[in-house]
């Protein structure tokens, strides 16, 4: 590959100043800012470098549907997302988050972790392979979505549209990831599911002096109740069955875990605590991150929050709540027996006001796929990379791949200070060479080891 | 009476015209606004009617100490307070809080029923009955503090200072009252004490992405699984020992209650309740309101609050708590004996972060005292006064009365629309005048009955 690795060395210059550019343009999801004009900016992109590109239209943001055609028919599937968070609080960036900055060989802006980089990288390696190659060995289907960060909403609208073209695929090269906190490879194969919701509480109709609670209901106190009968303080989740349809990790996945080098003195120090949840460490907490299913509070908020004293009964008490879900729990599932729970323990008052859920999906690290994704890395970072059989947040990996069986592995730019999310988001340039040679050396996988037909993905167990 | 009733129509308007002075001169204690400035114009007011006025310092606003001797060496106490609550939301008054307005024989303005028209009402007995028959029957000591409406946090302060002046009186005039919902005049006796703190669980050192909960503590959790070892759905509060300080009511505070006539229909309504607390009605609802101590969530809050979704393990949670306690609980005693439960439960992780607390201080309906004003109620309203020998709020009765042997009656000139702490707070100006003959006949009783030796007032046992 070292022609292809060569031609990349001599773009590079160009390469990097076409990332430059995409992260100089804004496009905040949350705030609709800036969304048509990357779509637009990409679609360019995408068509100089030899992609056919279709904007499939949603209720939110389009879709950008790029097709390239290989040597062989069989096609890879790219997921991407042109979409960043908000840069706020800006004042907290070393340079402005929409001007990329390289300082000691990083490159600062939003977006240059989650995703931009790994577009263009993989831009870059489809650009380069080609040119010293001619044709792709196979064929990409590549989705780029722009609304990732804020849960995909209309991603359906489009999987329902263009159903066909995510299906029959060899496997699909996911966006996120990158180098560990120390220095390994990761590739991750799926992602938890999730239900959120919101719980709410009323009580009179509006907030009382405190002396009426002697005889008026105090919804705070309904939904501490309501979220005890959830959780109690083990820990375990108390809705019925909720752990029934727990598939516990194969051996394989439990073989990938235990290669996982989890740091755990790092991540500890990080979060400033003394210890993990139940003093869990080791292959324990391996699992549980990786394959517990939660139950989380994001938000409680009820009554008086400001500075000192205010007596107060309080008319609303409103919880945000996120379950995390493993294979097989469904959030339709979930979401039905938690309202049946909260009714059986006398709760029928405490409103489930709204809710949104992804099904989960985890990677078989033993299915053809992903060994040829490991193969890959290991000829690009020369180490065996840590495999990751579900990542402990979500993304819409089942909506894309899992409920069509397609196979999954996460191929991103990052390391463990990227800061997604955060501000003075980066990469280092030497992990975005990296992240081009490494799609390239994945498409050359395909020259080295034609692909024969694969056991399909298992599915999981519909609702 | 008739002559001095004569001469308080007789001056009515300008008695009015004073009080909406008063009541243009904004005193909010929250805001730290127009405190000096209504400190002075009612030192000039009582000066006027011929009270010696000292304004005694304390950390806080100062409290005036107004005397007056009467022909009996003998003298009452009145408690008022100078401040009124924040004025917002300003946009729901009719006319401008500080902007005194006389509409239906109404007089609106912030203040006027909490509690400056009591104030003024005060001030126009002393001066009519003055004028009318020379000196008072007994001697005035007459406390206004400034800081009531944020808890009497500098009172103890001028009690330390001048002690004395509260000792050996026949009985405490305090603020607050008028007639009820179905016009009945209303006396209470004393209130409630609290113990108010705040209760905060942390977990990491910032707020995480909601994917680390499966593995990193949950500071809400923690919080909703303290406050459900303080109190169950069943409504009991769990804290050992908590009701073993509690007297029941004595046989003449029993009477007293089943003769309040508590409006439950129309407190339902205005509240938009189905149903009390329990299903509390009549005479129990009467005992719980007025005798059954509290433990009340004045607010929860942790993680995230706005629109929508937010994925977030929150780095901490705070509650603040109120505990309405009545005699003999001590709020120094509850304090202690919720540190150790909540130890003893294993939640020594969750802080009380601070904590501020006022004794309870009922009072007994056959006390002489109490029975001299209800006769000056009947007198003047033409009907039995309800008598209720404690309030479900809180304030400083112990601080000035019960820790003095010294029993208390409310006396005010609100009615059941007075709308105190609410937009549009105002009085009927003919309960104004009733306020204004009420203060005279109490004043006539201790000329019809001189004052006798009374039964000291029954301590509480002292902690």
């Amino acid at each position: 590959m070292n022609d292809v690795f060569a031609d990349i060395d001599a773009h590079m210059e160009s390469y990097l100043d076409r990332l430059k550019r995409a992260l100089s343009q804004p496009s905040i999801a949350a705030e609709g800012r800036g969304i048509a004009e990357m779509a637009s900016l990409l679609t360019d992109e995408l068509r100089a470098a030899g992609f056919q590109v279709e904007t499939v239209p949603t209720d939110g943001a389009p879709v950008l549907l790029a097709q390239m055609d290989g040597r062989r028919s069989e096609r890879l599937l790219f997921y991407n997302h042109y979409d960043v968070q908000p840069a706020d609080p800006l004042e907290l960036w070393t340079s402005p988050p929409f001007e990329p900055t390289v300082r000691d060989g990083k490159l600062y802006a939003r977006g240059a972790s989650d995703n931009k980089g790994a577009i263009f990288a993989r831009l870059a390696a489809v650009e380069s392979y080609r040119r010293v190659r001619g044709d792709l060995p196979v064929g990409i289907t590549w989705v780029i979505e722009g609304e990732e960060e804020i849960g995909s909403l209309h991603l359906h609208q489009f999987v329902a549209a263009r159903e066909e073209a995510l299906k029959n695929v060899l496997g699909c090269v996911w966006e996120a990831g990158g180098r560990d906190a120390r220095e390994r490879y990761e590739i991750a194969l799926g992602c938890k599911g999730i239900l959120y919701l919101e719980l709410r509480a009323r009580g009179a109709v509006r907030d009382l002096h405190s002396a009426s609670a002697a005889i008026v209901v105090n919804p705070a106190w309904r939904l501490v109740w309501a979220l005890q009968a959830l959780k109690g303080p083990d820990g375990r989740i108390r809705i019925p069955g909720f752990y029934d349809a727990v598939r516990p990790p194969t051996p394989a996945q439990q073989a990938a875990l235990a290669d996982w080098d989890y740091p755990e003195e790092e991540v500890r120090a990080l979060y400033g605590i003394d210890s993990f949840l139940d003093g869990l460490t080791g292959m324990a907490l391996k699992e549980r991150l990786l394959f517990g299913p939660t139950c989380n509070i994001d938000g409680f908020h009820s009554g008086y929050g400001g500075p000192g004293s205010k007596t107060v009964l309080p008319a609303e008490a409103v919880a945000k709540l996120d379950f995390r879900l493993v294979p097989d729990q469904w959030p339709e599932r979930v979401l039905e027996a938690l309202r049946a729970h909260l009714d059986a323990e006398g709760f029928s008052d405490v409103e489930i006001a709204w809710w949104e859920g992804e099904a989960p999906s985890a990677g078989d690290p033993a299915h053809p796929f992903v060994q040829t994704a490991v193969r890959a890395a290991e000829r690009v970072y020369g180490h065996r990379p840590a495999v990751l059989p579900m990542m402990a947040g979500t993304g819409p990996v089942h909506l894309l791949c899992g409920q069509f069986g397609t196979p999954t592995v996460t191929a991103g730019v990052g390391y463990a200070d990227s800061r997604a999310h955060a501000p003075d988001e980066n990469i280092r340039l030497s992990d975005f060479a990296d992240g081009v040679r490494y799609i390239v050396a994945l498409l050359e996988e395909f020259v080295l080891r034609p692909p024969a037909p694969t056991p399909p993905f298992p599915l999981l167990s519909e609702p």
